[in-house]
């Protein structure tokens, strides 16, 4: 923690009440099926990178609003039982959390989200408080609405790192919040429709050319494929007996969050990230397979070469 | 109440925990897709109609057992919102209660279920109280283990009015429990696969045969086909802007049931029983809208003339 009891690291983006199902066909109208597993987890890019973080023995807040619904309570209940600073997460009455259906296809592991959305006040500039923004270690984001910019701001001119999880694709995520980023990591569907065709290592160098200090793809079981101060690196994804790959994003970027807080340099905060997303697929659900710091060094010492280019 | 606090219909059945989604088509993997509704409810043929009930203002009690997950606590408390007794309702740590995902399709509201199956303990005859079951006017179930068929013949012997919600057709069903059973009430999916092709006319008249007082078959928004004391009656479901079907069936056997209590004459129960499903339906949920005794009367008095025949 930094003084004033300020956390490490401060999040502002998606929340959701997750409840998965594994299946072994898509469901059909007039039928019934079974389904292998269940489980009803709290979910979204940055709040599961923030539980990602608490689990490594980081100091998290999560800044946002959800419904005052059984979803909203539940995803406060979630960020607590990880120990995620929930003081200024509102709950508003009378209006919808995000409630996310995800089928899991039991032999392929294919997945659909079906979302319900939610209906609560967006977070505004006027719920932020730029020293608490300025006070924490690094910003964490997954949206560009206006508080994520204005924290963006603030965080950037403060010298705080910005950090953004780019899932999809938006003209105002690239536009008004990649020039406030420090290390976007962004998926294969941003980079897709972001620069269609291209190559992930040209996302990657127009990220860096963009203002990026350290930038990445992640693309799934194929690894990710990061660049910084010019040098590039293609890390594929650790072999792990793959259950679920619900949050391996999330939990790479809260891998990635870890490193740059140690202070690693680049290559070894990637694949630190890669490990503990790898190490997440292993079980239902985007946090329940969420490891340690000792699991992840444990390992990752079963892979002593480097896999840097 | 009866004497010894205890309640005028105990129920012994399925109980689950329900997630609705209503979708503007069935999920496919790989996209992602709206939900325009969500819901997380209590469910079950036997603990739905026992919900009914308890908002009809009659005093229920279900014995069972769920396991001790998030699942199995929710699903006792969505039976103590509406006051049903769960005072012999265990819940046994370490394994799982029944999850069901309903999909309901927002135009036509056709639905598709996805069970992830419980794996507690079947509720067992050494769980029963002889004298429990005897002390009760009404014993309601739905399926035909163990526990259920001891408690109808323990019922039977005492005059205890058995009913039967028969959902899904099974030989255990109609072998060891139809024969026991005073009133029972089955589904068009329960008389198919019991009687493939026949009428529900003929249906019911095998029911009354083995030794039914009242038999009906539950035909959705065809209504519904009974008979008693050798007539026959058919009654077209009443006209509702339905949302939702799910716990149509269920909510018709708490209204029977609550008109078996008020000795109301066959027709007269049918008829009621057959409002309490129809006002169910203009909600999402089984049980979001299920009606009070005043709502009912106050609907029927909309429908002035007998549909008797």
């Amino acid at each position: 923690m930094n003084q004033d009891n300020s956390p490490d690291v401060i999040g502002i983006g998606t929340c959701t009440a997750d409840m998965l199902f594994v299946v072994s066909q898509p469901p059909t109208y007039g039928r019934s099926w079974r389904a292998s597993q269940y489980l009803r987890q709290g979910g979204g890019p940055v709040s599961t990178a923030l539980v990602t973080l608490a689990r490594l023995g980081i100091s998290t807040r999560f800044i946002g609003r959800a419904g005052a619904d059984p979803e909203g309570v539940f995803i406060r209940e979630e960020f607590q039982k990880d120990g995620v600073d929930v003081s200024r997460f509102m709950l508003e009455p009378n209006v919808f959390s995000r409630a996310v259906l995800v089928l899991v296809d039991q032999t392929t592991g294919e997945r659909c989200f079906t979302s319900r959305r939610e209906t609560h006040t967006p977070l505004s500039v006027s719920d932020l408080d730029r020293q608490e923004i300025e006070s924490a270690k690094v910003l964490h984001l997954d949206d560009a609405d206006e508080a994520s910019v204005q924290a963006a701001e603030w965080a950037k001119a403060a010298g705080v790192t910005v950090t953004l999880d780019g899932t999809w694709h938006s003209e105002e995520l690239v536009d008004l919040l990649l020039p406030l980023v420090d290390m976007p990591i962004v998926s294969e569907v941003f980079a897709q429709g972001w620069m269609p065709d291209a190559p992930p290592e040209a996302v990657v160098e127009r990220l860096c050319e963009l203002g990026a200090r350290i930038a990445a793809v992640t693309l799934g079981e194929q690894g990710c494929v990061a660049q910084w101060e010019g040098g590039t690196f293609t890390l594929p994804a650790f072999p792990v007996e793959v259950v679920d790959t619900t949050g391996a994003g999330d939990a790479f970027h809260g891998g990635f969050i870890y490193g740059v807080l140690q202070d690693w340099d680049a290559a070894e905060i990637i694949r630190f990230a890669s490990a503990v997303a790898s190490l997440n697929c292993r079980q239902l659900g985007g946090r329940t397979g969420l490891p340690t710091v000792g699991e992840v060094h444990q390992f990752l010492a079963q892979f002593p070469g480097t896999d840097s280019q």
